[in-house]
This record gives structure tokens, C-alpha cells and sequence, in this order.
């Protein structure tokens, strides 16, 4: 996928639904599911400038909200912290095993790590 | 602090940034540093009338945020997951510290909780 429509995608998700289902309808075709603008246009019964337009509106209103609210920055140092921590307890883990004899508190840690890869987004 | 007033405070800690100036500074000495309507409207050079529509304007903007993003609501959920995590490292310390000799590991298994207690607001 195009960088620009990874950075939409995450867009969408965390502020879509402060849009109006018009636009996320438009956003979801055009973004998500490859749709051309002409296309949509025939879809949803307007004009391709309506579209666009209609676009233009919703993005400018997505990156309002990121302006203010930070939220898919966020996300991205986030997962950047989170690495970090799962690496460190995989090395409390290797050195467990160097020991031998620990499976049980491997096996936890091992849970936690999987928790914690779910918790901030896989 | 009133319950209201916590909520309050999450509230306008994540989307506060939405509001106008004015707003923010109205929800800030009303919540955050407790001054009355009138007071307010002193402080600022306007009706007690004006303060009390521009809060009513901002709390319903803060509330209408919460019901389309629900960050507030995450955070609560997040904050009760962590803990979970938190406890089961802290399983790991204890298992670790009763069999002797672990002292690094337990140390660096303390950093981590360190590091999640901060990255998940304290």
C-alpha cells in the first residue's frame, strides 16, 4: 500500500467517525477500496466534482483533528516504546533459558509479551 | 475531587484542544482552579451569561468528542488492563526473588514496570 493511504487508513481509523457518513462512505471507496472518483460519482448518484470536494472537506477535517489532537503520532511512538519493552522482557527471557529449569516463568512472560502485542495494536 | 470534576479533567486533558482559547481558558478556571461563573466573568470582561453559554458550548463539544473517539473511555479500560500486566511481572519478580540470586533479572524486570507505569500515564 501507498504511504499516503497507510497514513489515511490511520487517519480514518482514529478520527473517521467525526466525519459525516457521506464523507466516510466517500473515504472508504476512494482510500480503502481503490475506488476512482468518477466512479464513486455514479455509486452515490453525484458529480465527480461533488466528490472531490466532498474529499477534499473530509481530509482537510482529518488532519484538523491530528493537528490537534496528535493521535496517530501518538500511535507511532507508541509502537516504537512498546518494541522496546517486548525486546527487553524477550531478553529476560533468553536469559531464563541460559539457565534452564524455567519454563513456568518463561511461559509467563512469554503470555505478557503476547498481551502486550495485542494491547498496542499487534 | 468530585467525580464530575475528574471526568471533567480527562476530558479537556484529550480533546481539549478542539475548543477555541476562550473556551479553554473558561473550562480551566471553572474545573481546573475552581473560580465561580461571576468571577469568571469578571476575570474575562463578560456576562456571567456568556461564561455560562461558552461552557455549556464547550462541555457539549467535549461530550459530543468522547461519544466519536471514546479516548476517555480507553483510558479507562487501558489503565485496568495494565495493572493486569503490572501484577503478573510483579508474579514474575516474587518467583524470581524466592529462588536467590536473581538480582538482575529481577532489576531489569523492574524497569520494565518502570517504563509501562510511565508510558500509561502513571
Amino acid at each position: 500500500m501507498d504511504v499516503k493511504f497507510v497514513e489515511m487508513a490511520l487517519l480514518y481509523d482514529f478520527y473517521g467517525s467525526v466525519l459525516t457518513l457521506r464523507q466516510q462512505e466517500i473515504i472508504d471507496l476512494y482510500y480503502m477500496k481503490d475506488y476512482s472518483l468518477a466512479e464513486i460519482g455514479e455509486l452515490l448518484g453525484i458529480s465527480r466534482q461533488a466528490v472531490h470536494d466532498n474529499l477534499k472537506r473530509a481530509k482537510k477535517q482529518l488532519y484538523g483533528m491530528e493537528d490537534s489532537l496528535g493521535l496517530v503520532k501518538r500511535f507511532h511512538r507508541d509502537r516504537k516504546e512498546w518494541s522496546v519493552v517486548l525486546d527487553r522482557i524477550a531478553g529476560v527471557i533468553d536469559a531464563l533459558e541460559a539457565e534452564g529449569g524455567k519454563e513456568k516463568l518463561m511461559a509467563e512472560l512469554r503470555e505478557i509479551m503476547e498481551f502486550i502485542t495485542q494491547a498496542t495494536g499487534g
